[in-house]
């Protein structure tokens, strides 16, 4: 039997799981995993349901519409694979871990291609299969450099933009084309070591735990919200290679974590936060 | 307003979550947090609802079982402090813990008195100002000793007696007596090393994490549905003592993790499993 | 057999372990557990020994700085509990965590009295039979209120401060009368959340991971060396009652743990670095 | 300058690190990293020391054997790349991880050819550059079939052999060839859920944390020395699938961490205890 996903976010109001649940029986569909929240601070209500079934989507979804508060956002989420472009720079270990991932369909995604600004990575995409773009930024604008991406990409349906220690910062204006669209794996325990050489930064503060944090980008620098964090243990005979390599497994971890909780349309945004039915 | 916590288990079947939700909803209750699980194997549902509002408790209840199919189990827990026993032997680690919170009111529990098979602890105890029952077992055979035990605490309206490092085994009469509502902590990560000195055979194992579980104690030894655990990372400097130093932490945490799952009604028993709606 | 602990701090030289363990050697002292580090940043070369044996003090260090460069510094711990005052305000859990582990002998420390600028855990201290000092600041300037808390902890021969959750700033005047002997614990995975309310900010930053650092105190704002750190998972369920419950059992665990370290003679510090041999 | 890596195994006796920090002081070697363990339940000394400079190994190891007790294991382990050779089964994320790492030489070990008994990897493994072997277990006995993986890998100088979710069990007689030196990743926490479908057991058992380790293999199922562990939290609404899903991420890092020790000489095997001088 068909499963689908339906996802709601509208403002609180006593009654909206009776309604909504209400409605869903009333369709014949049988509710295989469901959660609701609501975020206090905003009083925003979310609920993401899995039912089975068949169903006449724009008939579900109007009725559905018909018991929310005005603005309510109903949708109802293909349970398919969803089609991504990874962005890489030189480092391997995220980029290859989705690589192998996507290989034996283990990642709900279907790589579109690959981007980097450095040909680094380009051989070894290659060897997996999938289309490698070179585009390389010395000598252009960060607009212009950002054009060209966007001139290659936009013809795809894409729906995330991966960026998987793709080491350059991205405009405003990119980001805007693909709000909480585009994730980031950045390698520190945010929001501690915001920016450049985080492990740096690290060793010369002397902690005894680093992280890495997987977050939605958007305007600000490491600012979005968070999806998904872990660390691990350091002491003081770690040097920076050490905490490099150490890092580097988490980041990969949580670039996966997030991921899989994103590609499987688990989490919602709300302001700088996320909401997520794992 | 007034809180209230609906607790309901029952066979799954479609249209329970809409008919339950329609129910508080035309009670006029305002649902603050809602869970619902349903345990595939056993095709069980659970759910658990904070309502905010005047309620009529039989009134409710009713209704509810009206639309629940038969065999269903649905109470309102009230939002008070439990009433606990504690059970300890010598170890005075999860014993202190729970006195301190409870001294400050962080429990959500009352404890009525302590309960131990050797004085040790007597008089720490009572400088917190909760009676200590110190029942010895030496001379008495387990029946006895139970008994003794029985004697005393029966007359007490307890909701969950707490082993905090209690050393001895309870016969199957004394468990079926308080059938989950007798909280152990364990030291070890269960399944692993059940029985006698755990931080021994771990020591002897050589493993690189030790840990702790807080379980529900049914008739088999070490055997109950598991309410939390943790760990921590050993290595091979860990002699013996550091291994039970580490030990002792996490016990403490896990216990107090545990006994707060539960004490706010957050925890159901299904067969040899939990299902915690934190 | 007499059990000693031999710390040593150098430039970094060709030949120091030969000729320290020489040295011990040839004193009859037997090598229990050994440890030594060279911090490539500073080449400065750190060695922690416990040994077993008789040995005159004086005699044996002077030997060692006859083999170690200028300006090293060379000591004999002795195996004792140190002596420790313990400053809190109003929060009992890690106060409360060092009280219970002091009552049974379990941190190797002696707790003198302890300090508080409110009256709130007054009776909740001397239950367990130590002095409590409630030395108000209202009214009073900082230098008049630290004058007021020197004037009565200077008398003591007192071996570290322990802050236990005081919400106090201390001036650089009164930490630098006890360089590297006061400790901290801040309620943060620092270097994120520095200063005041980390929880309220971490609930509003929407992280996914909480933490917390025991660190010396020195005259920046939660910028001297870290000990140790922890860190426990949340998600947006976490309301911040329930970041501040478990941000509390994080707490008391890794200032439990920098304490066992600082108090068994096992960090040295470095900067704003800490070694440890654990 | 050139790097050694020196490992010394013997009974522990009084002066160890002083005739032998001296001999490495006499041959003008510069000391980069030093460890010392004494296992006090067996009184062995284990020590692994990074030493810079010129020298005569033979020269260097005789004086050190003429310094430690008799039966003395002394080894210069070149700091070179080791041979390894993966035997996987039909699982990709353990073999995939470790082909990303090889491929950019962030392993420490040349991946001579990849054994399996099923063809599902061969198309994935020839992408990356290596042998394939598909060598099948069926209608052949254990004994077959292990000759003639034997034939195959004999005539390699292989240094250790990686079962990367190879899901055969080897014989007694296999493991002795290859003693200390085969390296296997256990998708549970030891000693908990030993042999078939631990992720099975777990999920029935109702655990609240599961686990991997990586271990050498001995001629008992999953009771050889363990190298490393971790963990990774669940809860109930994990189901099999899932709890497969986030077991395979432990299993890939616990497996990396292994490697990563043994394949840069950091560990030592006593009895069924691993010291890592890490």
């Amino acid at each position: 039997m068909k499963t689908h996903i339906l996802l709601i976010t509208c403002n609180d109001q006593t009654g909206i799981v009776a309604r909504v649940s209400g409605a869903i029986f009333q369709h014949g569909l049988n509710v295989i995993r469901n959660g609701e929240f609501v975020e206090q601070e905003s009083s925003r209500f979310f609920m993401r349901t899995e039912v089975e079934g068949d169903l006449d989507e724009s008939e579900l979804l109007n009725e559905l519409r018909s018991h929310l508060p005005p603005g309510a956002v109903v949708r109802l989420a293909e349970k398919r694979e969803k089609r991504i472009i990874v962005f890489a720079t030189k480092e391997p270990h995220c980029l290859g871990d989705l690589l192998v991932q996507c290989a034996f369909n283990n990642l709900n995604a279907e790589i579109l291609s690959v981007v980097s600004n450095h040909n680094h990575l380009g051989s070894f995409v290659k060897n997996f299969g999938y289309p490698f773009h070179h585009i390389p930024h010395k000598g252009r604008s960060r607009e212009e450099h950002e054009k060209a991406i966007l001139e290659l990409i936009e013809p795809d349906q894409v729906d995330y933009l991966v960026l998987a220690k793709y080491m350059r910062i991205l405009t405003p204006e990119f980001v805007a084309q693909y709000q909480n669209r585009i994730i980031n794996i950045h390698h520190s325990f945010l929001p501690a070591f915001v920016g450049a050489n985080p492990y740096c930064q690290a060793f010369q503060r002397g902690v005894k735990i680093i992280g890495a944090t997987a977050h939605f980008v958007n305007e600000g620098l490491d600012e979005g919200a968070i999806i998904a964090q872990n660390i691990s243990p350091i002491d003081h005979q770690f040097g920076l290679n050490e905490i490099v390599r150490t890092g580097h497994n988490i980041e990969k971890m949580v670039l996966a974590r997030a991921l899989h909780l994103v590609l499987t349309d688990r989490v919602f945004v709300s302001g700088n936060k996320t909401i997520i039915f794992d």
